[in-house]
């Protein structure tokens, strides 16, 4: 039995068969026009009819930043497109004449390191993407957790310091302020900029501008040994770490399975992750600890988990 | 379909017949003979077997505070008894001759509140309980979470503070250090100590002694206008809204429901949670708030949650 | 004895000539000649020229945003001029043919309000400057606090926060991010954006735009009696309390004088600090505790402790 | 010109004869009876009395734990004896004939090393004494900073944590519960409790009893090369760098002077002190960062700066 997958980003739509062995059988992509509601849907339409040209699927399963309705027809609201409130289940079925379902990116994801990753051996997962921001998924008794309303497992939001960094969510202290892409390049400017030695490597290879550094310089600079940039993963490991012990002591999860960019770095963030949650989980002489391990489905991992949901 | 629900405290074994709609229709106790597992056995075989010799039941839930295995049939740890990896659900079969078993106590009463009590509309509630300490319970989509090894549910472990006050799990911070009876009735001694004249009809109603200042003197007082004893209570009021507002980011409740000594305190408590809930959740402006409702079960919550789990 | 006091600020040069009652008996102003050191010298000079040409004068205190040599006759580093290392001294001396000191703005201001205004009758004075940022200033037994190499007095840079909001200067968790305009204003925003209902009059007071609160504006409407705007300011009345009991503790001041265009909000601002600095005192039953005054010396104060420390 | 220094404390009273060059040529000591105000006051007449049979002295200076008045005359309240605004320093004079002055045993101390040890080529020094709990002494531009009533220098209870761990003093979060030797103790035994490997050495260097790891196991094993005892100190030396950047922004010293039991971990404590000195420092790309350097003077400390204040 096969469905599509679709994965709506902020620049492509990537969309793909996907069989039930987790498997893309076929792909495409078209480029996201703009902010458009209408241009994107039809866009989306277009690759789903070039799929199932070749394929006999079942559904649709479309994955997006935003917050999805519990019931997987409507999108409440997207971070970097137009939509509020929008029915997009409903328009894509119409468009398209297959039963369409909706989820949030990061939950797709998730859910495809569950059915078919680094997970799949696993019944309760915990789901952390650091990339430039932090995004998360959970999976309990083999269940995704979308709350009651859709709005469930941002464990960017999670409060990690009382009175902390001010978020663009209108908190402060958020955990993505301490543990994603954003906040390390944050303080590799700022010691940098106060003349950290140890930052000496990272500045020159920006060629010398302290503003260009960014999330892949310090990954690639980390895993050449560079001892600066490995400090700087290091410590955003040790958060993460932090912040997956507060949320253990809630779900207790099997396995912690880190996505997104920064996971290429691999042991070096990690490492200080998972010494960070030993030293910060509740009862931890009572219990065995969650490994920390890399997502293994990489890009695919959004279009695999959509189509995966829409059976 | 009835069966037996039996709750073990420190002190007293509760035990009850309950029926289907969460109705205790006969009851009994024991004495907890001290910490001798197996005099705690004979105790609620005992109680089993007075209840059952007048009903006919189809099985026993056994609810006691302590981390229960996710099969529901070990105690790795009891916070109070000598319990160790200890075969409850075995033990209790084999003198017992019914099908048996245990749940952590919390999440028992959780249960019933679920079930039968404040959140009997809802399928996503979280539990706190604010007793001496903190307590709390999970329920997603009409399922009790109980994690991978049965751990989960300790909202008293969340981290409130980095590099806050100890706990005695030997963390730092955690939030029943901000949220429970203990932690407010330190505040209030502290502030005595120093002085401050707001904590004057506290000490006055303690005999004139500050040590003797309790959590149900606060609540009383507090429940007969006096303004410091509601400061007291607002401000653990305020530390549970923003820790239910950290968990509601993952996991996005319909209702949170607030038991234990303190929640006598009513609006005084519940007040200042909604409040700093609501300014401390993400994406707030998007989705509806979960109010803060006090439990309906009382102490009968643990008897009839274990006995509906055990059906 | 007359001398001249001389405030640069980043768009007005102003002076006067001060008695050694701290009265201002003439003054004149030039305009801040951009960033170029050579044209804002000249400036001072030919205020100066015009000022001692009606009065017999002894010296030239000068008051600029930066820090100053311990010996006053170095600029080490200014916030919005060009310079660095410059002998700011040396080059005016020359230029005027009379005995020059520089002082840091905010010390000199403090050090009016410690001779001749609000703290006159004390010898041991904690000045908080709540403006858009955060300054101080700090006398004890007579003496301004200058440190070993002039970096003393920086109130603004003590960390409230371990891990908190990150800071111009490069730190997280700064006092000034806590307890200033800046602060405030981007809470308003914030809480605006969230919807709270408490921040309507504050918009609608701004025209409709959240973007457009500004300081003056939330001080307009908290002295107007708006609840939400006087909940701004005493939120950031509180941080400075809790700031000043820190200092405190090492400094046992006499009294706390609090300048800057925030402190126009009196005891809005003031009243949320005391209280929140006798809760955070050591040994506050011992002791008795510093008032919280609003500095009296209003705009004057750079110009006059200028000139007094030039004598 | 020679004076007698006294130094009380909780079980002996050490005296001596100091001259001009810091050195004791003459000593004698008394046990401390109990906490009898006036048996304590003969105690030290008569050990005066001793030393002045041999040694012509123009006066006594008496070091005590606890908060003295500014004019160096009253004991405000002592930590550990009776003493509440007790006008010691008159009852002295009456006992001895000779001009007496009190000063608090920290400040003594520090005074001490400003003169004469590790501080004697400065004029602006910070020092914090790190034993069981944390002592401290400011000297500014050659001052001994005391405060308007004689409270200065309780470096312990600047809050370096906002809600962190509750202080004997009553309020949450001080300094001292970070960087001390008890905090350290407690920080040992949490981790060993919870089975943390790097704790084994210590347990086992312990008699196999957790409960009896204390501050002196720890240094030494420390300076024996065991990792995890390092760490332990490492830590509260990182929170001491910390606490002291955050005075430095306001005092801006020369050189700060570390002292107490800890101390003799040497580098393993100020190394990481110094480090993390460096990365909490405002403003630190434009000024030279002050020395944490051991204190020199050891147990004489106390004598020889009440002695020296004497003269």
């Amino acid at each position: 039995m096969l469905s599509i997958g679709v994965d709506i980003g902020g620049t492509k739509i990537a969309a793909g068969v996907v069989d039930e062995a987790g498997e893309i059988i076929a792909a495409t992509t078209r480029s996201t026009p703009a902010t458009d509601a209408v241009l994107i849907e039809a866009a989306v339409a277009d690759a789903v009819a070039e799929l199932r040209a070749q394929h006999e699927v079942v559904g649709v399963g479309v994955g997006a930043a935003g917050f999805v309705s519990a019931d997987r027809r409507t999108i409440h609201f997207a971070a970097n497109l137009a939509w509020r409130q929008h029915p997009l289940a409903d328009e894509l079925e119409r468009l398209t004449g297959l039963p369409v379902i909706i989820e949030n990116d990061a939950n797709a994801a998730g859910w495809a390191e569950y059915r078919f990753g680094a997970a799949m051996d696993a019944s309760h997962m915990l789901m952390a993407t650091v990339g430039t921001g932090l995004g998360g998924a959970i999976v309990l008794d083999g269940n995704l957790v979308r709350g009651s309303a859709g709005f469930a497992g941002e464990v960017a939001h999670v409060i990690a310091v009382p009175e902390g960094q001010w978020c663009g969510c209108g908190l402060r202290g958020c955990l993505e302020q301490y543990t994603a892409g954003t906040a390390m390049v944050r303080t590799a400017k700022s010691r940098a900029s106060a003349g950290d030695p140890l930052m000496g490597p990272l500045v020159q290879a920006a060629g010398g501008e302290r503003e260009e550094i960014d999330g892949p310089l310090i990954t690639r600079l980390a895993q050449q040994g560079d001892p600066g940039a490995a400090e700087l993963i290091g410590e955003i490991g040790a958060w993460l770490g932090r912040g997956m012990a507060s949320i253990a002591a809630l779900l207790d999860p099997e396995i912690i399975v880190v996505g997104g960019g920064v996971a290429a770095a691999g042991e070096l963030l990690l490492g200080p992750a998972q010494e960070a949650y030993a030293e910060s989980l509740t009862a931890r002489s009572h219990r065995s600890l969650a490994p920390f391990v890399v997502a293994s489905m990489g890009n695919r991992a959004g279009i695999v988990g959509a189509a995966d949901l829409a059976r």
